[in-house]
């Protein structure tokens, strides 16, 4: 079980890390309060500058070779194991559009998956050249506000058999990165069949974003702000046509692709929570050495060396799972290293919110400000507890994998 | 130890409780929809319908009687005792603009209490009327940007005598209401002699808003959001000029006026806080029961049946806690209930903050969105933990006091 | 809602605690110290010096009218409420034999309860008179090894109706008490009905000590500990016969018996739980401050200003709970007060066991051996969290109350 | 870092974890019962049948070449890695004489490693043949009753130099294993020099355990148990003369000789404890399983799937982190693990007792008592809080660790 940097990806671990560090995050800061400067008034389209950033910055990823690093198994990617990956996307966490500059950004990663492994040709050569490029982006919509989506069995939005296409009707939200206008393909989970078997009842699509019968409703606000570019969006689907052609995989296997694609994202996910709380605590380290109060320094008052020590101590134990898990799928595959993964879907945002809780009260209201990361950070991670399924359901799987243990010896 | 409601104030409670239930509450998710519409585009001008909802409101409490309750223990106010308004407090937690419409909000309720206890005739003549009539707001300036202000002997803003006046150079942040168009008055905590003693060494002030050489830099950003219209000002002070009449109780005297200004606040925040986890967990126990998942009630799966337990019996002891600091407050004074109080401002924030997250995490990703208050009550909550001081400063006062004990005991 | 210390009950509570401090506590050490040295080698037999403490410390608290605080609502009694008992409660937890100097000892004021609420005249007579004048002790039989006692309907111990009497067989075990040579009463719950309705299956009986067929197995440890002499003993039934007299109230009123029994006695548990928390807090502050490393007093080391601070904030919110609960009690009754006094059953002994063990965690070794009382404290507060209910049904009664409040408004 | 199971100790596990489970287990419980039934009565010395059972599973270790895995870099030892014989010290931890039976057992490992370190040929015959046998016991003497021993430079036993021998003159407590009548062999430390620089000032002896002018004084007890027959020994020294060639490694060198013998002990403890953990979330599982209440199983009532995937994870956690200090010993030695060790002192023991405290509360009072082994664990996980250094001392160790990160960078 060798949990360790490999030779191989130390190289790219370095160079990631100094190309955040040094040309990433200070670009980062200005992207985001170029947010909302377009002429329009339109926050979600993106000014000149933002489109300069983000071109200047991918195009330095490709020329290094940084570029689609989590195309684990594939001839066209680095062909590297979940654990290496796992480091980079700790670095990639640091900076806000880190990811994306790598073209590593969920949901775009995991909708590549889906295309690569369960596409036609003609599915490929039309999304997936493009999504490698980094030229279009894309969303994944699962999530209805109307249901409970955490049992994916409630999807509700429907699409019913017609001739040689497929019609959807109904409504989905939290559609991430559809505000952003280069975002050009939804995949789509829809029901085909009510009276199937619980988990045969659902397929999965691909719809250009532009299809007829599209609305986007609104941006969902995440603790008040809008996420503009990329956004969250609520959307809503009026008797859209999809080719039958662009239903994937088979009817009733929307479960099977929903299952492949989230098994590497949310170990990325985690990763990269990893490398937030990493810089939370190198910022709540400075700035307890870096002010003073009551004639001394902060770090010396009160409760700062438990603080600190027990944040240590949770992100090594947080990243060592992280690793675990990712080696589990590695060497077991995706459905062996389910309740691993489910283990690290709960710990590391849980971990991470509450490094970056305590950053934040060591800078005082600063921390929660514009001034720092911090909020931000906090924002983001606190949204995670939500993607790919509620804490509340990955407890479940960790404890029905444990007591199977027990079950089962009875037999 | 009367913790109870008494007859006076119940018929209160139930009408601040009714308007905020029935009147207040649908009125103010409208208004924070309204924020950004002004047609010059300016976030901190308030639309017509913004300020007639207002003023609609507020006529409405007026009418009532249902106005100024604060007033503890003043002739003008409704003699109510610090436990008997706590009761009303909680019940203007439950919807954002709610305390401003009974003309109850910070900062001005503790601005008005510093006029009133230690202005001159003519400082209640131009100001105190003013903000007890809800004709104006004001702001409190104390923190700043360059030192560690949970100490406020580092407080830098200078103000140095010449003639008949102080001239004031320097930075504060933080200056909640200040961004508000209605703001016309800054009670500005200044230093004026470097060498005294350590207490000895700031003094406060009444100044306009529109005096020359103020200079609003930013709206500070809490989590992203402005809190527009009424915003968290970063302003800065050059060579503006301030009477000596307007330097508030004497020279060397601004901590006694803080200190003054600061325990009854710091109770009203701490019940608010309370009456924002009761909704809270109204709203959880709502969704609890009104969604399905897995063929159960949402209650009835995982933790939930703990998860409700706990928080209301946190609710509970935290409400008790806060009656007996303003208890105390009533019985023995501020300076008694000193110890008292910073532990509430510990425990209250901490422990709404934990039953809006469980409720945030009850709704899905539906808690964080724009279509529950769940997500703005609890960057407000997060907020209070800095405000009025750290938690770090209130669990070292409450130490303190309590090692006293035994040291005492050995002289 | 007065929560404070009457006029009435003050002298007794100064009193009690005197007592408690400079009498008793001394004793209490040399008391327990003595166990195990009765020359016949028996641990469940007192030594003449255990007899001669007793006996001595009895004989003062009732010369001095300081006997029976408990009876709360009896003639016989004080008359005091819940409330003015509770502190004299709190303040009886701060020594091991300290209740029962009293008189005011678990299990025997519940029986006595029982006695005086349920008996006949002849019940009062044999068993409630010797009782009150602390002249024999009294066991309560309700957990079974078998079954799932937390639900009590599982209480399987079996009375079979046989002319004039009935005829019990099973086992019950962690009859607390039993093991002392004075215990003669053993109030005993046993299912007399197995095709009633749930709650109408069990009855309660009054069955001597010394009935022919009662068999003590076993003391049962905790943590290691025999807490000899008064124990909880592990007790066979083998055809015990019990005259039809000796069943308390009515044939399936044992429910009915048994909560009426648990109300008061969980509030009186909670209550010297606090008084416990606040013995372990005195001791945790001389000990840090009286102690020095690293050149400093150990209370100026670590986290420990937090942890004090902590340890005073969660005291000061349980107190005031119990206060309520008795409060509650007291005005409303038992059965409007349980879902409070499920609360304080949840809260007290987990904030009373986290006290004690930051106690002993800065006592160092010390703290969990025989030089310092927290060791005992600990383990007696950790059975707390079983005995009259474990904190699960706690929780879900406290749960149920609260979803109660949101389902009956829908109707 | 390749932290999983080696195809070397793979089988070495695999016949431990047998013999834990199907022979010491067994025999554990039994020896446990015989403490106690010495014809002598006292408790410190062995029965017949305990002495039986030890050398009959020490001949079988042995036997088996299940013996001495601990000697991890020796010649005469398995030559396994750290890493590697902690998985092996996780299956010792899963019954209370397992390490002993495979010589492996604490302090014994750790004062074997002193005398095959630092001493002399003479120490070696007389002393560790006989240890690496399992003929004698021996026992480490440190803490002292007075100072707060957690600094180890307050250790003031005195050690007086005197012609050729130094005579030492002091009290020492906590000396565990000083009660088994096997125990020959004390290490002590010694003050032998108060003028020296701090960490000078201290000297390492061996003395046999039978020297003129030693005295038991009294067995610690550790909640309320004397852990007999090894016990937990007071010790006095009046006027003890030890030869100067006595004296390990030096004047002045006791702190080395002590940092030397930590390490690998600390993380032998902490993966024993894992085991423990790993024991008592099974024993939750089977009883969660296999009881019922309120017409379900326990495990499908409340919080229980919860509180089982929680353990799970915490128990994932402080393995991989125990791993992972054990790897960093082995390839970077013990000064350079040492923030890692104190990291896993600290977590570990801390998530045994929870998981062992959750396992106690499914089983009801049966979870603290004889019948099961949760309350022996707990306790004994309790002390390991304080064993080789309390908590705050190995937080404040990771936070200096930590802060270094950042001063360093400043220089």
């Amino acid at each position: 079980m060798d949990l360790g940097i490999s030779d191989r990806v130390r190289p790219l671990i370095e160079n990631v890390r100094l190309m955040v560090e040094t040309e990433i995050a200070p670009l980062d800061q200005e992207y985001h309060e170029e947010v909302g400067r377009h002429p329009s008034g339109n926050r979600f389209l993106m000014t000149e500058r933002q489109l300069e950033i983000l071109d200047h910055l991918k195009a330095l990823a490709k020329q290094r070779g940084l570029w689609n690093f989590w195309l684990t198994d594939s001839e066209r990617g680095f062909g590297l194991t979940t654990v290496e990956y796992a480091y980079l996307a700790e670095e990639m966490g640091k900076a806000g559009i880190a990811a994306e500059v790598f073209n590593c950004n969920a949901p775009d990663t995991g909708n590549m998956e889906v295309l690569e492994r369960y596409g036609s040709d003609a599915h490929k050569q039309r999304w997936l050249k493009p999504l490698l490029e980094g030229e279009i982006r894309s969303a994944y919509l699962m999530t209805e506000p109307n249901v409970a989506s955490s049992d994916a069995v409630n999807v509700a939005l429907e699409a019913v058999h017609d001739g040689e296409a497929w019609v959807l009707n109904g409504e989905k939200w939290w559609a991430t990165g559809a505000g952003d206008p280069r975002c050009s393909l939804y995949i789509v989970m829809a029901k085909t069949d009510q009276e199937a078997q619980k988990h045969s009842r659902h397929s999965m699509f691909l719809v250009p974003a532009d299809a007829a019968g599209i609305e986007i409703l609104r941006p969902m606000r995440v603790f008040g702000a809008d996420d503009a570019p990329h956004g969250h969006m609520h959307i809503r689907f009026t008797d859209v046509r999809v080719p039958e052609t662009d239903l994937v995989l088979g009817q009733g296997r929307g479960f099977e692709v929903a299952q492949g694609r989230l098994g590497p994202g949310r170990i990325h996910h985690c990763m990269r929570a990893i490398g937030q709380a990493e810089k939370a605590l190198e910022l709540l380290c400075k700035r307890a050495l870096g002010r003073e109060a009551f004639g001394k320094k902060l770090v010396d008052l009160g409760a700062n060396y438990d603080i600190i020590a027990n944040a240590r101590m949770e992100i090594e134990m947080a990243r060592l799972l992280c690793l675990k898990a990712a080696w589990k799928m590695d060497t077991e595959g995706t459905r062996a290293a389910q309740p691993w993964i489910s283990q690290i879907k709960v710990v590391a945002p849980l971990m991470a919110l509450k490094v970056v809780d305590e950053a934040m009260q060591m800078h005082g209201a600063a921390g929660i400000s514009q001034d720092f990361p911090l909020a931000g950070m906090w924002t983001n991670l606190r949204t995670l507890r939500f993607a790919d399924g509620p804490d509340a359901i990955h407890r479940r799987q960790v404890a029905r994998a444990e007591l199977k243990k027990h079950t089962n010896s009875k037999v």
